[in-house]
């Protein structure tokens, strides 16, 4: 336990690789998780909270995608000793759990979570140290049908999620198949992990390569246009042919991909394997109307091969957006999952089957703020002007009126003039203000005061006539009437642009 | 960074003092969660999420209620040697958070957090190291207008979350008016603190030992029935006189209230100012339209006292539950809250005013749950019963019809026979099973089993009659019409008791 120095002022900072989020922010991906989590209900599964910290042995070595499993961990010591850990994703928290309660779980045990996880990483533009994931898994429930019901949920969540179903697709791809593809290229050996992983790398990269590229990174080795090199997986000719004959065994019906990838790693047992529990999924999913183009076998997938022992998905959005630099980005991935036989083995010894899929959710909800659909959860509150403070219990009762109709409203409790609380108003993005002096009081009205209108008019006019222009921005309304003026007013405000104006 | 031993089976167990929440449990809390964010979002204010680690030197030694500041804290070592610590409460992050970004926000500030924090204590029944807190605090207002509206906004958020206006009440005391009595009877200087929290905690056990209690432990000390002797603030007689009188000062009308404490603590500055800012208060909520008897000045309200600065507020509900033991229990106090002025006093040395609220997150949901008001939460999926897989997806095109109609339902995935497939519905809390073999579908028919009347009738019936009685909780009904029947049978489920049995 650290002594804290007394006396000494402390410097207010947040700790590097670590963020705040305020306001629409917070409330747009909010928004979104409930959305995700009311389908994955409506699917049967129960939401899991486990605690941040695990003990660190129990959290094992499971990190995903990352070589060095468990460096990157936030550790600590107990008071016995001890050793705790933040946890890194909620999956290893998850096999945790099974573990422990597995003889009371009513099984399959289907489960979803949302939650921070930490990585104690390096922090870099757009990679933090604490984020969140969004996991739903069923343990105990072997291939097909799980994994086809696995991607049918992510599918519906990802459109729930406010993404329509024609602007992304679900890849699927499985370890057995590759693991086929290892084996007649003789590669399949415990000892030859390192170079697999080499292979993986370059096959990934076919999207931002090209075969030319990914070619030179499975044989050679490649030099980029920096000049760097790339230590390549060294493979003889024939096995490149191989691989790359694997990578461009996907056609355009799921039907012609399984009889090519049956051409090519069909001979070995663990290649069959693959390709029978991919044609099983794409029956399944077809019987139940999903449209092969939505989700669709695609023997690219690699990412998160090497950690999962069967299917494999992976959600893309199609969609890509012009960048500052006027470069075409494509948001790509926002979901991944697949099978993982292993979930509980490091504690039982025994497998218990187990499928399950993660939404990537930065990523989903940088997605969705980019396609400009969470709008409305940045909507400030409505601020009833603290004109006199001898009324504010009128003041507050006018905010209560509006909260009734349904709005945010506040009453300024600060301690400024009227300038600084009109300013108060626009910075909070207040749609509103409403406004009552003494006159308005004698006549039995309050102002109700566009602020959106308000800030177009004074962005177009400049000069003396822009107090008279102003006032187009209020009217004064009756007392009693305010909220449904309001009403009123809110409704034009949310129309379409070309009413709004007019 | 702990080195893991490899190779070593590790034992799946959860770290001592947490705890994991499953399905309906999670979903209350959820739900009851959002109602409460609802309304602080109506009041204007926004979510602000800080990270769960935090550098320790600026969570300071801000904890409320506890002697022992900066132990009691989960802190680790950062790889540039900088201590960091898991945040023990809301408010540390918020203070660092505005004494960070002072300059850029819109003041007052209004933000509400909702998260877990963690308290690396000694656990014990019910207490655990890791909880959820829910606060909405109001930065750069100056009393008393922030703080009446802080009270209204508290009891509005308490009755969303379920609890109705008439079983809970809102108690208001004042720092100041406190101070005034220490000045009255010479306990206010600096080095005087060990005494005056004798003082506080003797006066907060007034509800559990009377006054004859309060008195030995203001004088020389009491002894328990165990034996066991708490040694006394050690004050003069006539100084007792004063307390006691202070915490008698509580009358039936906030004014009443407000004009006996003038007279025990008037005479002093402190005191005064305590005095009028309570009047202040009480005149605000009376003219919004606040009963007295919900919102009421309380001189026995200590808690927090040594924190605050200013006015304290303490929500508390009514009502009493019958324990195990035949013991009447009160819930007790479910919020808390009160004006701290000093909240970033220690990161630039000048004061800014500021006034918040904190639920109890896990008392407000255990009462809620005690009055039986987070039911729904509880029911589990509808289970389509997966009797012959080669129609899986026939099964899938049931279980999403139901989804459609608004139920949650699945399919079950897993492996097993008929027999442990009804277990698992039952073990889910599914009201309904969906079964389909090949003579209903011959007759396009599915059957429609009503777990919970099955249950009902087997508790009832034993014997050879048995198999008939349980045709009695199920019906076949066309294939094409399942979701208009589920919705049917549903609504009776739903219905009173009188009529769902008859």
């Amino acid at each position: 336990m650290p002594k804290t120095e007394k006396l000494q002022t402390p410097k207010a900072r947040i700790p590097r690789g670590f963020r705040d989020c305020l306001g629409p922010q917070v409330a747009a991906e909010r928004e979104m998780l409930a959305r995700i989590c009311k389908a994955y209900e409506a699917w049967g599964f129960d939401a899991l909270e486990t605690p941040a910290l695990e003990y660190t042995d129990a959290l094992g070595k499971f990190l995903p995608d990352i070589d060095r499993p468990n460096d990157g961990v936030f550790s600590l010591k107990d008071d016995d000793d001890q050793w705790l850990s933040l946890r890194y994703d909620l999956t290893a928290p998850l096999a945790r759990y099974v573990a422990e309660n597995y003889e009371s779980l009513s099984k399959p045990f289907r489960r979803y979570a949302v939650g921070a996880v930490w990585r104690n990483e390096k922090p870099g533009p757009g990679r933090f140290r604490q984020f969140t994931q969004c996991d739903a898994d069923t343990v105990g429930a072997p291939a097909p049908y799980a994994d086809a019901e696995c991607c049918a949920m992510l599918s519906e969540a990802i459109e729930a999620a406010g993404i329509p179903a024609n602007e992304f697709v679900i890849r699927i791809n499985d370890r057995n198949a590759l693991a086929g593809l290892l084996e007649t290229i003789e590669l399949s050996g415990e000892e030859l992990a390192g170079q697999r992983l080499k292979i993986f790398r370059a096959m990934d990269k076919l999207d931002r390569l090209g075969e030319a590229g990914v070619r030179l990174l499975l044989g050679p080795g490649r030099k980029d246009e920096s000049g760097d090199f790339t230590e390549g997986a060294k493979l003889k000719d024939p096995d490149i042919e191989r691989v790359v004959a694997f990578m461009k065994a996907t056609g355009d019906t799921n039907g012609a991909t399984c009889a090519r990838l049956a051409d090519v790693v069909g001979g070995s047992k663990a290649g069959a394997k693959g390709v029978e529990t991919l044609a099983a999924i794409a029956r399944e999913l077809s019987r139940s109307g999903f449209d092969e183009r939505r989700i669709r076998i695609d023997l690219s997938v690699i990412r998160g091969l090497e950690y999962y022992t069967g299917p494999v998905f992976e959600a893309e959005l199609r969609a890509a957006f012009m960048a500052d630099d006027g470069k075409l980005v494509r948001f790509g991935s926002i979901a991944s999952g697949g099978r993982y036989d292993d979930l509980v083995s490091r504690f039982k010894g025994t497998e218990i089957p187990a499928v399950g899929v993660s939404i990537g959710v930065s990523r989903l909800l940088a997605a969705l703020t980019r396609m400009n659909r969470g709008e409305d959860a940045a909507a400030g509150p409505i601020v009833v002007i603290a004109f006199d403070r001898e009324h504010m219990a009128d003041y507050q009762q006018m905010a209560a009126e509006l909260r009734a109709a349904g709005f945010r409203a506040e009453v300024y409790v600060g301690g400024a003039g009227m300038k600084a609380q009109m300013k108060y108003a626009d910075r909070r993005r207040a749609p509103l203000a409403i406004i009552q002096g003494g006159d308005e009081r004698a006549r039995g009205e309050v102002i109700v005061k566009d602020l959106i209108l308000g800030a177009e008019i004074s962005s177009q006019i400049a000069g003396h006539d822009e107090w008279k222009d102003m006032r187009a921005a209020q009217i004064a309304v009756p007392r009693e009437r305010l909220a449904e003026e309001v009403l009123r007013v809110m409704a034009r405000l949310h129309a379409p642009k070309a009413e709004s104006t007019s």
